[in-house]
């Protein structure tokens, strides 16, 4: 990786020729005795390290945390904070390089995506203003109902202290950056525990926040294995939870947590509806796009596609031609539109969801082979009446490769999407607008993209999923809602002759 | 009990004298083999018998309420559910006699009290039509980002299916009858589970909806004991628990529970915080309601109070000679204010209590004594620094008894008040802008009542708790948000021409 | 006319056969020496006089509400509001037979539709509830602007006293219900002024809300001629004029009424665009409602077709064969489907029209002809470039007559529809979503229906108008910020050492 | 005035020794033969001059917008438009010793207010993100009524064309800049009408906007003397009119502008209340402030301050005392506190009012003398009975003096504010939440600060008046419901089978 400039000399040291990164502690930057591997999903080698923390530094930093730092944020007056993250955007375009470098080398992403990754989080650090008329709250009158004349309440929105946020590997900036910018900008500290795989960007991010002037002890960057978290999860000083990963994580964070408040996006994997009246030429490109961004490692990535009969062969066509343009290697490779996988084990799971949907009567369409942790974007066409039993279809496999199925009419696009345990995201393509209106009905989602591919993008629009994909949602201003709680606040003027009503 | 009228003859038969009943299950009434005895307060005895379910029955049932009933709530229109909460209050009018007759013997309340449980039930159902606009939803133009320009949405709320209500035995008629309104007039069907100790009422009340019209296959009420709830509550048709009672069972539902919306409704135990300007005559009365309101069995009864010491002295005598006042004995006899504790176990951990607050340095000053399950109203004063210690501060002794501790300025009362896990409500009594601001501050709980005792009522103003006192609200229009889920309709019009911007 | 029952001895005196109307003033049933004639348009004979009020009477009447009334209004309680809008809506129910017999008799509408004002009636009183969250306020913590840390705000919204109310004569129940309800809902007084040709209606109607328990003092119903109301317009006392009727008389009332706030629903005539891949068999009988609906006399009635070429011809003989089914008579006759006209002066000026038409090179397609004031529904076909020298174009000819235009694609739509002076309302008919689209960004009114025909109703979706259609909208909810005014209470906090952000 | 920059060398040309500024119309920098003459309040003298435009080329400039401008605003995507406001504000505070310099010379404000509303006028445009969400619209499903079951709604805020604003001169920027955001970040085109006395800043920042980028043909300067706006006013092409100025002036406004929607700031002059808790000595130097701020040309200056008996004495020592304070002179020197009234017209008024007030048993406390149209902070006292008699009490004096009144209990304070003509603010200064309480429900008027003297500021909290004060409010986000209409955009499925309800 790129050298990092004067400004980042004490999060790192240099010791065999890589860095060592120290992480950001409620004010502190800390090193440690122990510290682990940092990967390359390139070439599958280590390029880098960083620190392990143990329960008891933890346990100190959230001490800080929950007597000082959930209160200097607070104490921060919002405009200040708008003005933080302003700074914060602005320093991250500065240094955008070294964070595009990190993005190519430790997560495998093409410099396109890279860049685009940047571009999100410096918008979402932008938009921050948008958020702050959700923290508003109400003025309740007490007229309307019996009991409560002559009384009024302000019902306001309260932060609760402290979010802990735990992020995935796909998005290590944006969703770092998104969490930070909703928990903050309501009123909360922040224990951001990055992905283990991918956790440096996050500790640069810290970095460029301590730089912009944020509070120090209302932000901790814990570098821990993920099933080192319970004794964290558990811990009652921390009130909400903003969760992005699978869905089994998902459970045992709810399980360990408790009563708290939840953000969670787990397991997704959309399906793409194709009505009639679609057009095909312009729909397969769009679907492409949706199965093929960052190899599939998407939650919302499209994994089904379900055509009506009448546009069902021009369209397999069309796909077949545009996974053809795909170019699957290295991603410092600037024609490569596709990179490898995060890790040697999902490939091998493409591997066998491939065998398990030939030998249930799946045709393999287009690609299907992979080369240790890079894989061909694989398309695969199965009867409807099989589709149910496939591992694909039960599973989330984090990987571009798609299902292609025929159905008569929107009801079996329905039920065939509707049964599955995950509900994220489902796109449409097509222009009746009665069938549309039905489908948006009907769908047991959380977002649905008409003539478009899903994509969750910086949260313009509020996402999130129903049954086993989650509960809360992420979004510009929708997601105050679930990191602060209404405080109700009644004045009663009963008998005291100042009021009468309205 | 009362024999109930021939319109009720179909839920219930009678068998060596006392009345056995039935339950309603997605659309039928059911019998069985077994029933549990349903005792009274009042003098320990059995009065009637209720169904046990067996977990088959139940599955059945969830099954038809997955398929069917989640649908047909949603295809009632609106305005015809808003139609047939007003028919259900009606009928809950009609019927109140036989309502407050099991409220008196079923809970040992007294016979006013149980007449304002179903005045406010049925103020609730008329009530219903203050929940729908927050119903509605948002048009959020793309403008305003980059990436969604050339896109708008539509974000609305829509119902996630079957909600499970599990409802405590204090207010046996009203929680039901609250549960029910937002979760059905949010378009969810809904699986009530009373407490085990007073399940009768809830199954009138089925029978006044069914008698209403309301959609048969959208509502079940399981009768089970608390411990064979496991099965149901981690059931993936199931989409959101609203739960009131204690936080120990409360996290029990949680873990088991997983991947849903939660509304946790759990133990409290309020501080009343009494400023030095605070009128101690009018203060007294108020706060002895809140101590001694159905014998203290409410989460939102006072069990603190902390008052400044310029007012302590005069408050202390008026609180004792309100306390005084009160007359405890079986609440069928119309002088009786307070009537018995719902059992015998409850009186003991009273007991107890008092004792270990003696042994830590308290002192009665009123009360202290049992006989069974009555106790007297209890008020035992203090040190501030021998408080923490006690098994009252530390536990949710659900009776009518509180402590009284001298305090020195209100960041005495902020850091007393705080330290408790639960942090529900709090009432401030006085006159003083400044310093009712900064309480309302600092105060980690859901509602703060200035110049009144914490009263949730009818839920006009939304309450509900913070740490361990729960999560999500109660209340008129705001629990909508904790039973419906965002879904959002993103339109792409990019390249079409049909639009420029806003 | 029906003669009234016993409960409404007091609001009228029978002489010479006919019954004499007194009118309610600020909590009186007021007589005089002058009387108005009140004819019925089926034979345009007087059956009924009402009381011709002076400017003194009218006077003291404004200072009782001046002065008690605005305040005894807002002294009933919310709840109690509500209350007495069911008391009034049961009242409805109860007398309805008398309110449609005066619609009939007075307004000429048939029986079906004067049954259906009636309903609209009693079914906006119901939903006064819907009006209830819009008047709730906002809190606003002052942290985001550096000018105004340490301060909040409650901004609230309230009433501003007396509304005038100056209702239309075709809908001369429900706009007064309608005006009354969300004036009074919002706490403020209301007087209002009926169409002078049928002012009955609402005297009836206020003496069921003086039976239903009504502030007495907080209304009135003024019965004078429009050109005698400029001393009560400019009047300072009141503060709120709602004027439905015509933009020359609507321009009149502002002139006259200066800093005050206005609802102004004026002129209109909608045009109906008909996409090539509309259903013409379909389409058409709802077009011809939208003309022919109580004959044409509404600001919602359909006066233009613009048909895509691919759909006109089919469209044209659909519609032909749809008004051949209209049969106008007396409305009495149960056969009948479209009455007269309110007055002989409309017929005439359809009658001008359609020479005019026919002048410019327009071709009858159907009807075209009157007798006294009844005409048949008319139809006239013009091509485009053509209609803008139409006098049917440029005026509001308030009768069933439409004109029927032949237009290449949407952007003709739009310019044609836009160059009038008025924006009601337009409906569109057709399935694509981009033609929609962009037509309902284009298209410079107040309502857009698709795949109807506009239909204003009780106002559960909004509507109003742009350009000389007017400003302000009536709708549930939507009108309570018409008739109130934010009041902002700023708290300062600055240097208290209460509080300091967030 | 300080020589401008290069940058701004098209703006003006140099004739005599001192600068001819054109104006900005509709995309072009417009010169013509006449020209009028700007004097400085310092002095009296011909600083400058400034076009005169003739209603042809003002006509032509509409037509643009008309036809152009009022659609290239909307076209420019939001998130574009927040950027454009965002580098005005850089511009502005680059150029700020220009626009300082001018607000000394043309308004004769102090150095210190000069700075105070360049820096409201930077803040503003970059609190326009504040704005966005209240753009949003509803999402309203047809549900909740008999007669829209089946259909669904959205209903957006769109904006109507053509903004007018006419400003005052004591905020010749931020007025401009405030009413620039609101109008355009909505979607409008402006045309802005600066005060005839200092319409130079206005062109300013008309070239800032420019090179920010503004989309040019939406938006124009008109310098024209107030008399001969009539035709501009009445023009259907203008939709929204937002005033700031004289009641009077007001007035005639609406008179001609018919059909339009209005924001209408008027005349004010606000109440002091004090209450008896309230500290004297603290209390003095708000309301000192609040009279003599920018030399009490300012609508929610203070003219009236009522007190309670029991603080009155005191209250009067201090105010004399901090009055004493306040330095009178030119304001370019640094030492002055209040410069010179706008004109010498207002000076010869002041002089009357005091005379008039002696005269009626008045007696002058402070101040009272003029010399030339430099005026001495005044203060009158007078009995509660005489106050209505004074000139000072029924017409809005625009400078710095006030009128000093005992008073017995709250009522005789809500009486004697309530009984004039004007509503704007009033300031409470005081403890007691009963009496704050019962004062906040009872004065007519837009806003109320407790403990702080009335300051609208940036309209970070919305103002706005009551009665004679005007119509509408300003305030951050609430002026967009002023500038915008409802559109309703109804999609009826009735009879489709694509959607049963909810």
């Amino acid at each position: 990786m790129k050298e990092l400039p004067q400004e980042f000399k004490d999060i790192y040291f240099v010791q065999d020729g890589i860095p060592y990164f120290k992480t950001f502690l409620a004010g502190e930057w800390v090193s440690s005795q122990e510290f682990q591997d940092i990967k390359s999903p390139i070439d599958l080698t280590t390029f880098s390290k960083v620190v392990k923390l143990n329960s008891q530094v933890i346990d100190n930093a959230l001490d800080i945390m929950y007597k000082r730092g959930k209160w200097d944020i607070r104490d921060t007056p919002g405009e200040k904070r708008i003005a933080i993250f302003q700074r914060t955007a602005e320093l991250l375009e500065r240094y955008k390089d070294y964070f595009i470098d990190i993005l190519v080398l430790n997560n495998g992403k093409t410099r396109a995506a890279a860049e685009g990754e940047v571009r999100a989080a410096a918008e979402r650090l932008k938009l921050a203003e948008l958020d702050v008329r959700k923290i508003y709250g109400d003025y309740v009158p007490g007229d309307w109902s019996n009991e409560s004349i002559e009384a009024e309440a302000i019902v306001k929105r309260e932060p609760l202290g402290i979010v802990l946020a735990i992020t995935p590997f796909n998005y290590p900036l944006f969703d770092v950056a998104n969490k930070l910018v909703y928990s903050t900008i309501a009123g909360n500290a922040i224990i951001i525990k990055p992905a283990s795989s991918t956790p440096i960007i996050a500790i640069l991010f810290a970095k460029l926040l301590e730089m912009a002037g944020f509070p120090k002890r209302s932000i901790s960057i814990i570098t821990l294995p993920g099933n080192q978290m319970d004794k964290l999860v558990s811990d009652p000083r921390i009130s909400v939870i903003s969760f992005t990963g699978s869905t089994e994580s998902g459970k045992e964070v709810i399980r360990s947590g408790g009563i708290k408040q939840y953000v969670m996006e787990l397991g997704g994997g959309d399906p793409a509806l194709v009505l009639s009246d679609a057009d095909p030429e312009q729909t397969a490109p769009k679907i492409t796009v949706g199965i093929t961004s960052y190899s599939g490692q998407r939650c919302d990535s499209i994994k089904f596609i379900f055509a009506e009969e009448e546009v069902y062969d021009k369209l397999k066509d069309f796909l077949i031609s545009e996974l053809k343009k795909v170019k699957v290697g290295d991603p410092r490779d600037g024609s490569v539109t596709m990179g490898p996988l995060i890790d040697e084990r999902t490939a091998e799971e493409v591997e066998y969801s491939v065998k398990d949907a030939i030998n249930k009567g799946g045709k393999v369409l287009y690609g299907g082979n992979r080369n240790k942790n890079y894989i061909e974007p694989t398309l695969i066409e199965i009867e409807k009446d099989k589709l149910k039993d496939l591992y694909l279809y039960n599973k989330e496999v984090f990987a571009s490769i798609a299902i292609f199925t025929k159905v008569k009419g929107i009801d079996e696009m329905i039920e065939l999407s509707n049964s599955r345990r995950y509900g994220l995201d489902a796109a449409i393509f097509g222009e009746d607008i009665n069938k549309i209106r039905k489908l948006t009905r009907m769908l047991e989602v959380g977002a649905i993209y008409i003539n478009d591919y899903p994509k969750h993008g910086i949260g313009y629009f509020p996402f999130g999923g129903r049954k086993d994909s989650g509960v809360g949602r992420e979004g510009i201003g929708y997601t105050i809602e679930s990191v602060t709680a209404y405080k109700t606040i009644v004045y009663n003027y009963k008998g005291r002759g100042v009021w009468e009503y309205m």
